[in-house]
């Protein structure tokens, strides 16, 4: 335990989990660790739900991104989450979410601690943070994200740390934890390159703040993705063809430029297809390094990756973390207002390649809402990376549930990405590249492009008529959401 | 003209604006001075709608903002402008756009030239500058604008530069033209208050660039915006308490934050509503400087401003031109894409104050398309600012058109500005403070706070109605724009 704990003081700070949870009263505002399932607190969450069941007990949740571990649902179940920010990914919680029952406020990812550090919104009363290690000048290590925890920690006047012994102490030296200087006299944020170190390798607080230590040992829980098919392989195959031909044209050589590549099963996919091409010594400055951020680097093609956090599946999990020293030097982990961040993102220039549920005709992209009403999980980092990325992509399958849902539709239900941040938008069928296209012109390459074939008359259709009514971006408004409203009647968007 | 053309050399190079303007061949790319009505070129576009009238004349036209003088309209009646970016403001050239017989390009602005110069759109192949004059280097000082100028000077492989001796000789010093270095080796971009100066107070390029000098003597076009009415006025004073309770709650001080104001009347008015506050030694870093910068100095509440333009009415004008010295020390005129760089705004945390068309009950924003389709001017910088900003405002008169429009819908009919951007929204009603809010709190507040009384009872009812089919942004997806077709179909929204 010395090693985990090494200032001396703070062993006596060890107390079980009902206990360090007895800190979090009714009414609070807990930020927590925790980024894309990966380095969530996990004892005192599960010791809050055991105590609401006999006492009323309700807080505002605050993370990273999504929590593993079933967490989000077992809070939402108990009742415990009240409110809830920045981001989620559970359907327990989503289903909590879209009957009134949570309050969600779904934030750009890069914004939340910008918020609460300007106190736009409540702060934060204690931060429960999981760690690697404690140092003896009380500096917290994380684990396998960093999210929001770096400010949770200095803002709040109480930190509850979970020292989680399933972490390797390799993961010393992985986290560059870097905090803006205070506005009005903020400096630029010096990451130049993926690979700049700009902080430290701990969370500074003072020791006293460190209220309770919890001893814990647990696995992140694994990825939750599927592994690529058909359509994915297909995505992969034209955006690799559309480098290609960026590279061909000058814009660009064979380095690319540093990737951003978004959470779930396609982005993953997309990443992968990168292992048979002609391109090298690749860079990610990205949020979340999944699979596919390892296996480019095994493969010889990836040579740094900045992110936020770390989520792998299982099988890639037990290859990695017994060599992670192997990986380590060629590895960074930062805050998530540091990783998203717009000036950064916009210097580096970055290739962000992220996933829609709808795009419509105009190329405006629908990341989170099913019908324009049911949040499935949150706009993420995709609005930091898709407003600020020297090319922002968006990618989806054409289709959904069985051909019942055409993905490309006359005008999305929901805007996350407005036209103006979307540049090349891809599904299995092919990619439009949007770059300098009026509404009009984007409008013939999405559909011909992109929508499945079995759509494309009804999209051809409903634009030709809509341009006979004119307007700039034309639309036939009665008839704009009718798609989605036969989608809600009868189960599918077909006529 | 010594002191105007100061390298002996280009003397040669003068020559009249037809001339000049047959360097421009059917097809290219022009890339013109102008931005707000302030500084554009004007006798080699008029030259070019003259040439049209007897030979093939089509043109890109690209500028920093809005062309004063009536050019927009002048060029798209001459049929010369085929492509338009990245934003206007012009009646005739509107009608032209959403007939579909001009394609508009209407982008963030500052990214035009960095989609120009990594080459993501055609580039420019002449540039068209107002100077005030040329230095013996060949450098250019710009008018009373700088917009894009510097970069489309940089970039193209020919200048045209229109000598205006009606714009003060005084005008040198007052800009700053700063370029960012090239990615992949992109600098911090140094500006860390309103005030640093980061570049060169004219634009260098080769002399030899410079392939016709053309001599005119114009003002600009004035203002065109309408004197603070009762309305305007409420808005402000809505703004006003806000900011009051901003500093009771420690938030800010007195000095608040530096200001950026959108273009248009609401935005004047608003900052006019400063002189009487009790606020002090105020910055703006902005993007237009209108009468109310002036109106703020002179009042001694304003010690600095930052833009890319000085757009003012006659009267104004009249009386800053002649004592111009005196306000020149605390102005700086920056190229656009450093007026409006997410990296300089999000640095500074600015309050930036943009006015909305229509707005809905969860906050999204349409500041550009009439009825979901007919385009006003473009999204202007509002984009730029409304994401980075420290506090992101809208105001919106909460009707329009005598009362036939709400601006206060159900469902915006296009989103320019996502809930993520907008944290307080102001009518003359009252203002909405969403900071923190999940979208179903979001509403209640938007509809009792800024609807216009008559409108609330169907707004609430819709928004049960809504709740009631669940969500976390809960829709009646059929309804969403019904009050758009209304209007489309009878001229109100009334039921
Ligand atoms: C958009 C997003 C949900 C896609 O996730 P994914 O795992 O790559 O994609 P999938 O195709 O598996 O789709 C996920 C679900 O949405 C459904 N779906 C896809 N398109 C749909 C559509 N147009 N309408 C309704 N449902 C749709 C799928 O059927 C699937 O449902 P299931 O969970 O019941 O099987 C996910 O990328 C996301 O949450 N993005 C927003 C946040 C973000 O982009 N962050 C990026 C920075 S990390
Ligand atoms: C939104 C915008 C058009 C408002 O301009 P404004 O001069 O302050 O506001 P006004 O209330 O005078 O409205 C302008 C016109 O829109 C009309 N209008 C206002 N709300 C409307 C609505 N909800 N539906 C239809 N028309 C509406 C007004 O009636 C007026 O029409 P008119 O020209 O026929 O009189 C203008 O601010 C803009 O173009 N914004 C986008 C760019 C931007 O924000 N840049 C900011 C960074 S500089």
């Amino acid at each position: 335990m010395q090693d985990r704990i090494r200032n001396a003081a703070l062993h006596q700070r060890i107390m079980s989990a009902p206990e360090a949870a007895a800190m979090i009263k009714d009414g609070m505002v807990v930020g927590m660790s925790g980024f894309t399932r990966a380095g969530e607190a996990m004892a005192v969450p599960l010791a809050l739900a055991e105590r609401a069941k006999t006492e009323p007990l309700k807080i505002t949740l605050m993370t990273g991104a999504s929590l593993g571990h079933d967490l989000d649902k077992i809070l939402a179940e108990a009742h415990v989450t009240a409110r809830r920010m920045p981001f989620q990914s559970d359907p327990g919680l989503r289903r909590a979410i879209n009957a009134g029952e949570v309050m969600f406020i779904d934030q750009h990812l890069s914004e939340t601690v910008e918020q609460l550090r300007t106190r736009q919104i409540p702060g934060v009363d204690i931060a429960v943070i999981e760690a690697a290690a404690i140092t003896e000048e009380g500096g917290i290590i994380p684990t396998s994200s960093v999210g929001n925890s770096a400010s949770f920690a200095i803002l709040a006047p109480k930190v509850i740390v979970e020292i989680n012994t399933a972490q390797p102490l390799s993961f010393e030296g992985l986290h560059d934890i870097f905090i803006p200087t205070y506005r009005p006299n903020r400096m630029p944020i010096p990451v130049v390159t993926p690979d700049s170190r700009i902080g430290l390798p701990y969370i500074p607080i003072p020791p006293e703040k460190i209220a309770a230590i919890v001893l814990t040992h647990k696995q992140d829980s694994s990825a939750a993705i599927q592994p690529p098919d058909d359509e994915t392989r297909a995505i992969a195959g034209h955006l690799i063809a559309f480098f290609l031909n960026e590279v061909a044209a000058g814009r660009m050589d064979n380095r690319l430029a540093p990737l951003q590549a978004g959470i779930g099963t396609i982005a993953n996919a997309v990443l992968h297809g990168l292992i048979d091409s002609p391109f090298h010594d690749l860079k990610m400055y990205s949020e979340v390094l999944q699979d596919s951020t390892f296996d480019l680097m095994d493969a010889g093609k990836l040579t740094f990756a900045s992110g936020s956090s770390i989520t792998l599946s299982e099988a890639k999990n037990a290859q990695v973390m017994p060599e992670f020293e192997r990986y380590k030097s060629r590895l960074i982990l930062r805050p998530q207002e540091i990783s998203n961040h717009p000036e950064v993102v916009r210097r580096l220039g970055l290739i962000a390649i992220n996933t829609a549920l709808e795009v419509d005709i105009y190329g405006n992209v629908n990341s989170t809402h099913v019908m324009g009403t049911q949040m499935m999980n949150g706009i993420g980092g995709s609005g930091d990376f898709a407003r600020n990325a020297l090319l922002s992509i968006f990618v989806s399958k054409s289709t959904a549930k069985g051909g019942r849902i055409s993905s490309v539709v006359p005008m999305v239900s929901h805007v996350d990405h407005t036209e103006h941040d979307v540049d090349i938008l891809v599904t299995e069928h092919g990619l439009a590249d949007l770059r300098g296209l009026a509404p009009r012109e984007r409008a013939l390459r999405v559909i011909d492009n992109c929508a499945a074939p079995e759509w494309r008359p009804l999209l051809a259709d409903y634009h030709a008529r809509a341009c006979k009514l004119g307007g700039h971006t034309p639309h036939v408004l009665e008839e704009a959401l009718s798609w989605h409203v036969r989608l809600r009647d009868t189960g599918r968007m077909q006529p």
